[in-house]
């Protein structure tokens, strides 16, 4: 399966670089377990349903390089690579769960390793067909969620990018743009990693008109444009439904609230980590202060100034209007 | 009298060209009525208190250089200055409220060009004077309305470099750390213009400990932070209270009451526009979208791109736990 941000091809992974994007359009091949492990650290790939897809297809690709190696070293090194694309990154349950995936492989093929490896490959191309598959459902259980014809908010980059498919949370206002029942986008450039610019650069190729804004304009934006839902992503779902996602959606979801515009998380069911009861429980990473001090590689502040860079920020279950997965939309932010 | 944002030296104006910090200090020197236009329009000179400083300061210029014209000549040369700097900038009501005080002294003294000058020279330092007197009143003020020791939170600049003495806001911080009253402040880098830096510049001068984080990560330090009082600086003030003030600081508002952390507004008697009744009769500066597609002079994002740059938000004043002015700490948001 060919989709945007990755593809199987040649007995390799090929992704798109997403930090030179927009600017330019470069492919990187990943051909050895390091390039999978750096392509998710440096965010080369990024968005909750890619990382997960990305660890699938990483473990595949170490599997077919050591098949032939003696069964022990073969699920040594198996089991080597499974915890080094684990340590990446901690925030995405997705990437948890697509490597569970493939532990239960090990598990089960482990003593054969070149059926194991096939069956790796199979299983980490199941999964980018199932979130193709899930994403459609999404945008058309988001699209019956919509109370008018209005402009959408979002945050971060959801779409194409982000996913194996159509995008979860901007995969539904692409969807939703195509059934005339959305007319435009606002998009937070979102700092500091600037992922709005991906987000753009997405809705500029569906044709889809946009608007980029400050982070800091989300509150005047609600007050000031036709804004009718925000949709947003999800990096890690609560089981009760308390929502992980890209710093400054719990912003978003308050000023939603005092806005009554109907606050929408889009997101697979891989999202939801049922093992961890509520918010306070997710991991939040810290990233690189130099993220914020350093933008577009030029050092705006001086490496001396203290930083704290918080990736993400969860939602309270409170906040969210309706949870869309490839199941359905689940009202108010609760989970059964 | 010389501050570090602005000084009256050998017959013309010094300042520090802001838009060069915190990486270069570079002095520009305004000797010409376009030199000051133009400061205040490119933001070498930024932050309301300060705007108005050298608005005042560059119609002195533009008499001491046409004191020696007739009088017809003189008087339309500045009226034509006055008219020239009211143009620069919209929002920031000190502006309009420093040339209107040049306006008295044409009215007065117009048909005697030299005297004119003189007088204009003097009300410029006068206003220059009185905010710094006003800015001690509102440090002092403000501290008493501190709940306990604790992080401060901030937006944009209100300090030195924004005014012409200790700060407003920033001032009120830095003063109540002296007092031991603050540890810290949490200082958002304020997209587009990054004034957050300017911040971090002057609070770095102080020896006050500070944390820079992106715009977006607001609502997490909220949660996360021990902080127990957002200052602010304004724009302008409304005669109800309604708060103009760099963009992102309404949402900022809202997120503090959801966090029940007292949002103080420090400005100045000269921000409060009372021929103005309530915020919704602000005029909000919407300033070029390259300000948030280019990012320190690099390009992130093509020119082609619609952005929508509004460089202030008005915060109404049921979110305004105190306005405090020179004439100390009003309850509520609500003038009188």
């Amino acid at each position: 399966m060919r989709t945007i941000a990755a593809s199987w091809v040649n007995g390799h992974l090929e992704v798109l670089d997403q930090t030179k994007l927009p600017l330019a359009e470069t492919t990187v091949e990943l051909t050895r377990l390091s390039h999978y492990t750096k392509a998710i650290r440096v965010m080369q790939v990024r968005g909750a349903p890619l990382i997960g897809i990305v660890a699938a297809f990483g473990v595949a690709q170490e599997s077919l390089l050591t098949k032939d190696m003696p069964v022990q070293f073969f699920q040594r090194r198996i089991s080597k690579a499974i915890s080094a694309l684990a340590a990446t990154r901690p925030t995405a349950v997705n990437l948890f769960w697509a490597l569970e995936k493939q532990r239960e492989v090990l598990k089960e093929y482990g003593d054969k390793p070149s059926t194991c490896a096939r069956r790796m490959l199979e299983a980490a191309k199941a999964i980018q067909s199932a979130q193709v598959a899930a994403e459609r459902k999404m945008a058309e259980a988001s699209l019956r969620l919509l109370p008018r014809k209005c402009t959408a908010l979002t945050i971060c980059n959801s779409g194409p990018l982000a996913t194996g498919g159509i995008g979860t949370a901007l995969g539904s206002i692409i969807h939703a743009y195509k059934h005339g029942k959305v007319t435009d986008v606002i998009v937070p450039e979102t700092r500091p990693r600037m992922q709005g610019r991906l987000t753009a650069w997405e809705l500029e190729k569906a044709g889809v008109p946009f608007t980029i804004i400050a982070d800091g304009a989300v509150g005047l934006a609600l007050k000031a444009k036709n804004i009718g839902a925000a949709f947003v992503g999800a990096d890690r779902i609560a089981a009760n439904g308390d929502t992980a996602n890209k710093i400054g959606t719990y912003a978003m979801a308050v000023l939603c609230r005092e806005h009554r515009v109907p606050f929408i998380v889009v997101a697979p069911e891989s999202t939801i980590d049922r093992a961890c009861p509520t918010g306070s429980g997710i991991v939040i990473e810290e990233r690189d202060g130099d993220e914020i001090r350093i933008v577009g590689g030029k050092r705006q502040m001086p490496a001396r100034w203290n930083a704290w860079n918080p990736a993400f920020d969860v939602t309270p279950n409170s906040l969210i209007s309706f949870i869309v997965t490839e199941k359905g939309a689940r009202r108010g932010g609760r989970l059964r």
